[in-house]
């Protein structure tokens, strides 16, 4: 089925409208944003959240992650360098934040690639995150399906994984923000699309990843997942496509994406975002 | 108490006479710094080192540590993302640098705002570190007070926490460098302060965190503590004022911030640093 | 022995027109790479095979990496930061590559600087690399002599290392490129040498070990091993001089690298390469 990201002005004005509010609350706010990440995306995943005006925290000891459910914001788990300690430390973490009625966000990065992490991922999904972020393979693969993904890329498209996503949201009661093209956020009843952004994202080592790290600080600034998910999927995908407008290389790319991040506001948003929600009908064919 | 960071021009003088001193040793010595860092700043503390003109070695086997002590100019000590491991490691490491003769630096990163490592922190004190590093928060926590830190950002200004740091530079021996809108580098009866940096800084990931990493530099090339100190202060802040003139937003500052490390020399040094050190009355105000 | 870095014209073209083959092939093929690297690099490693037109991934769990050597195109084994629990890792990664047939490069960061990992790296051999990338003192102590390194910095210079090099290579197979202001590659028979390059390339943190997880790139796009060396060699000093034309500083050097790395195509290499194979003579006489 081919899905067309248009939608009436008026309900992509809304989420326009949603997404401004929760950048907005995030600035006020500041909320630490604790990531359990992998090793190589921590520099850009921190400095992402300082740019948008949150603040990281990279607790990674069993102990000082249950003291900082208490503080933090949110949580965001991303599994991409795996390992039997971080596995420890994750199954630490986030009962800690289900006890403390903080969210947390998952990032299924390279599930579906490689088995044990994968296994893993799916077992994470009985915590309820409140949000899912990955690339279409990720998603269809943690959603039980057999994806095409090669390591962290994504083998299949955005649309492809509607779907799935779709079928994750209404099991898990998580929503799921699909990165591709054109992005895809849903909790299963509800479906917005995102047209925004830029190819030279996917160079630059992380970028998806510290996506992860915005959609917790998103979630610690918002009423409801979807329309933090929304926001997620905006500021990103816009800032992203001002800065390939000037630096489209990936190495002045990721500076100048940073400075974007840190930049976006209310006029911004409102200028750039091609934000749109599927009407019903065509809702319920994808998510049937 | 109010402090004014004004000086009698003379005393100004002799301090930045001995940082560019210490930057010139530093740039001939090329000093072998071994930095037991958290995982989110690796990258941009060995750059900063490298810019500078020292050398970075981030060993981190128990075993490695204490062979790299008969080699290195000095050692920092980092507690960002501390586990067992690493305090297994740390516990070894520092040590072998104290047998050695070899000074080392404490970087309490968000002590007081985590338990375990407030007290793994306080603990390594009995090793007597040359230097300690940190934000108003972490120094207050670090020398027993109460503080506002949340995760790794100050919730105290620095001129609040002189007085910890100066009971905590007369109760270690160390001298200590309160980072802040305004430095102050103290040893307990000298107290001496930078007025120059950008509100950026605070902004870039792993920014302080590196400087815990030339202070370790600096003293690796410096005759006593408190003259480390400075100039640890004066050259952060001096780079980053200039690089924030023409790259105000993170992601480009960064990049612009190692470039005027590598640059920085006498001339811009004499041009630029606000350097003062408070008169002795007022010190043991500050320090009583 | 003085060695010059010129040969007949007709070898250096052969040698450019192979680089460009190998470029072209990476680029069509996107070889994803595992790297069990370093934790200082792993920004800066990936960022550079994303940016050549590779994959990058990081996995690091003993039981996801010999699942990976199904699907991945060669493997980096780098011991920067070596541990006990990283030896594992690689000595479960190394056997599962060799049994699948896929290619792996080993860069043997200090080696020479400190026991542990030289002990390590030396036992490495046995299993047979593709490609050794080190610079001076790193390749002359993994062949079993006396180097004068200093942590990750050369003592010695890349033509002091030559006669080593050839006897690594000789006796373990491997072909092995020593980096340095003229890099030499040598499979023990034939010697290619690059006089492309740029010394604020030294300054950067990691990029001698990311040129380690771009030989393996190479080495999964080549059909010999000789000829993805000096690919590996040629691709990373063009680029790194061209970025360093407008970006001498290091700072704004790593993004223009990785631009450059991004850009460099057919026509770029034909117009900059320094490529040349020393004639036999002087070969045997580097070599005996």
């Amino acid at each position: 089925m081919k899905i067309s990201p248009n939608a009436p002005a008026a309900a992509g004005n809304a989420l326009v409208e949603k997404t401004i509010s929760i950048l907005e609350t995030l600035r006020a706010r500041r909320p630490l944003v604790h990531c359990l990440t992998n090793g190589v995306v921590k520099d850009i995943t921190a400095n992402l959240l300082l740019a948008v005006g949150a603040s990281p925290a990279m607790v990674e000891d069993a102990a000082e992650c249950e003291e900082f459910a208490g503080v933090a914001g949110a949580l965001l788990v991303n599994v991409g360098t795996l390992d039997e300690e971080q596995k420890k430390i994750i199954c630490a973490a986030i009962p800690a934040y289900v006890r403390a009625g903080k969210p947390w966000v998952l990032d299924p990065t390279a599930v579906g690639a490689l088995t044990m992490r994968t296994v893993f991922a799916r077992g994470l999904l009985q915590y309820r995150p409140a949000l899912i972020r990955g690339n279409a393979s990720e998603i269809i693969a943690l959603a039980g399906g057999v994806s095409q993904g090669r390591g962290a890329d994504s083998g299949d498209s955005s649309e492809a994984a509607l779907e799935a996503a779709c079928a994750l949201a209404m099991r898990t009661g998580a929503t799921v923000l699909v990165t591709g093209e054109i992005d895809y956020v849903t909790d299963g009843v509800r479906t917005a699309t995102c047209a925004n952004g830029h190819a030279v994202m996917t160079r630059v080592t992380g970028a998806g990843c510290a996506q992860g790290a915005l959609a917790a600080a998103c979630m610690a600034s918002a009423g409801d997942a979807f329309s933090a998910g929304v926001a997620t999927a905006a500021i990103m995908a816009i800032a992203g496509e001002i800065a390939a407008g000037y630096a489209p290389r990936p190495g002045s790319f990721r500076a100048a994406f940073i400075d974007e991040i840190d930049r976006i506001d209310a006029g911004i948003i409102r200028e750039k975002a091609r934000l749109a929600e599927l009407p019903w009908q065509r809702n319920r064919s994808g998510c049937a």
